[in-house]
């Protein structure tokens, strides 16, 4: 089995450490992909750390990767040696039920192997990104167009497709004038949303608790930026977003932010907070309003992602960082001190 | 001023007794309608019981009204002396801001006058059709068709609308074999529910809290018709449904309801209980799903769905009752025992 140098945490946690992992042997259908860099996502922490339920270790995180394949299987006809690839927060699915016929694999009826902190089928674990090798069946690996920069390219495999999926869902295509979307939150995710918005032809408004990053929001195309924890905020936005899309983890006032959705109009979130969240369903029956949610995207949309922003010269802002400042990082990302991502050089792994 | 016999509630909780009342002297797009029949909505008890919230009276309830035009304003051109029309929950708006323009008067950015427990904006207050007659706009009166008797149209002008609106935008019209629609409740909306989802062609499944209306249900149009007391059934229909449509106004948990809808499915209410409900948001970001409300819809759509109801023989299931008898049947709609909705003779008010 081939060995690669990676980032393991041993139990909930634990530091990462540079570690070394076994790869699987190469299938008919796997490619061998050379990593160059994986971003850090929030959702790395909470599984790390076991805040999302009971987890596996030793865990190699990772689901933003980008690299370049090195080796083929005998079967594979969709990735050549040399090409430049990405993997995203899976790594396998049924391939034959409704849903991934439908291109949703990330809801396969039989199982999604995520790309850590889970097991394939025949007991495989599944090693992430914070690694310098990985394989993975080719119809999980996407093309990352040439327009791309390996490194700003990584964060969009996961943090790129979680937005994409919902804006291209509820943005209206239908409406007098140019949609209004609201973003609230601007870290990882919604960072990227305002570039996407905006490059969808959307009229993007930041919904942030504070100013400190207006500056940035305009620049990655937002045509205004409120405070939320100014209380005029919401008297001034009422009815005004097609889209209110939600990218962070904390409670929130459902109530007070449908108030911002026009009638037929959608709250979206991406973002998971630990408790339920408390609907008072006249929020939703005046006005005929929605709430819903969105987990990543299939293969096919993570490919029209990449493509999209590859057009309209959109890629994470990000902070490269050496393997030995992860944790470090970490801690940062729990306080939102990064602009907008983090993403590990796994060149210096053990290095 | 003309005059016509109604049944008022001086005060909130008051029983509805026999009077006399004004309508209006007919404008140019006025039309006045001699009213058959008004069925009895659950709204008509909240609101007379004052239990949403602070009310006008003396009060006239109903907006399920049936009748016949007997004269028309000089500017009329819509509707005939003669024609069979209905009466729904609106009776003005202001019919040029964008949602008016768009058909739906029922979110009107300016004020949409309801046909009760309302003024409108010169004052006059608004009388519902628990009366012998009531002067409108040509424009909120719709065209009854020939198959459809009154007495039975009359609750499609509120049950029946209420229940299209969602069926109709969120019944998937892309699907391997039919959609699958549950209603939750069996009701005056729910009873509509099932008809008009399985005249469009959906694979109907009633989940009710016992079995007692079962034989009713299938006769209705429903395939499967199942206990929410019984927790098999949970299990049994796990993403199962594109559309789950709540019409109960009771309290519910959310997350088991989500559980029965497939990805990117809807869980719908038009059922409005009196507390926020708890939504927890792994519950819509697992599977991309939806929590939307939906309140009646506009005139265009209400018109729509008589048209629908006519071409598929769908009426609504009712009790015939004399104006003396509606306190006793506000007594027994409160205790869901009716099938499937009061319908009050007009006639018979103070005869």
């Amino acid at each position: 089995m081939p060995r690669t140098a990676a980032l393991s945490a041993a139990s909930a946690g634990a530091p990462l450490t540079a570690t070394t992992i076994e790869r699987r042997e190469l299938r008919d259908d796997d490619i061998a992909i050379d990593i160059a860099y994986a971003g850090i996502c929030h959702s790395d922490i909470h599984q790390v750390r076991e805040e999302w339920g009971s987890a596996s270790f030793p865990m190699v995180p990772g689901h933003e990767i980008a690299g370049t394949v090195t080796a083929v299987g005998a079967g594979v006809t969709r990735h050549r040696v040399g090409d430049r690839v990405g993997v995203g927060c899976m790594v396998d699915s049924c391939g034959e039920c409704a849903q991934c016929r439908d291109g949703h694999e990330n809801f396969c009826e039989s199982k999604t192997v995520w790309t850590y902190n889970d097991a394939h089928p025949d007991g495989e674990p599944a090693l992430g990104g914070y690694s310098q090798q990985i394989v993975v069946s080719e119809n999980f690996a996407v093309r990352i167009p040439d327009g791309l920069d390996l490194d700003v390219a990584a964060p969009l495999l996961c943090a790129g497709i979680t937005v994409y999926t919902p804006l291209k869902r509820w943005i209206p295509s239908q409406s007098d004038g140019p949609a209004r979307v609201a973003v609230v939150g601007m870290g990882g995710l919604g960072h990227m949303a305002v570039k996407i918005a905006a490059a969808m032809g959307a009229e993007v408004t930041v919904l942030s608790q504070g100013l400190s990053k207006e500056q940035d929001g305009r620049r990655f195309g937002a045509a205004d930026y409120r405070a939320t924890s100014d209380p005029s905020t919401f008297e001034d936005l009422r009815n005004r977003f097609d889209l209110v899309l939600s990218t962070i983890s904390a409670d929130l006032d459902l109530g007070q932010y449908l108030s911002l959705v026009k009638p037929f109009g959608a709250f979206v979130t991406v973002g998971l907070p630990p408790n339920p969240q408390s609907l008072p369903f006249g929020a939703v029956i005046t006005g005929d309003k929605v709430v819903a949610g969105s987990n990543i995207g299939g293969i096919a949309l993570t490919q029209e992602m990449l493509d999209f922003c590859a057009e309209h010269g959109i890629a994470a802002e990000i902070e490269t960082i050496r393997a030995d400042e992860v944790n470090e990082a970490y801690d940062r990302v729990v306080k939102s001190d990064v602009r907008y991502r983090f993403v590990i050089d796994t060149s210096t792994i053990g290095a």
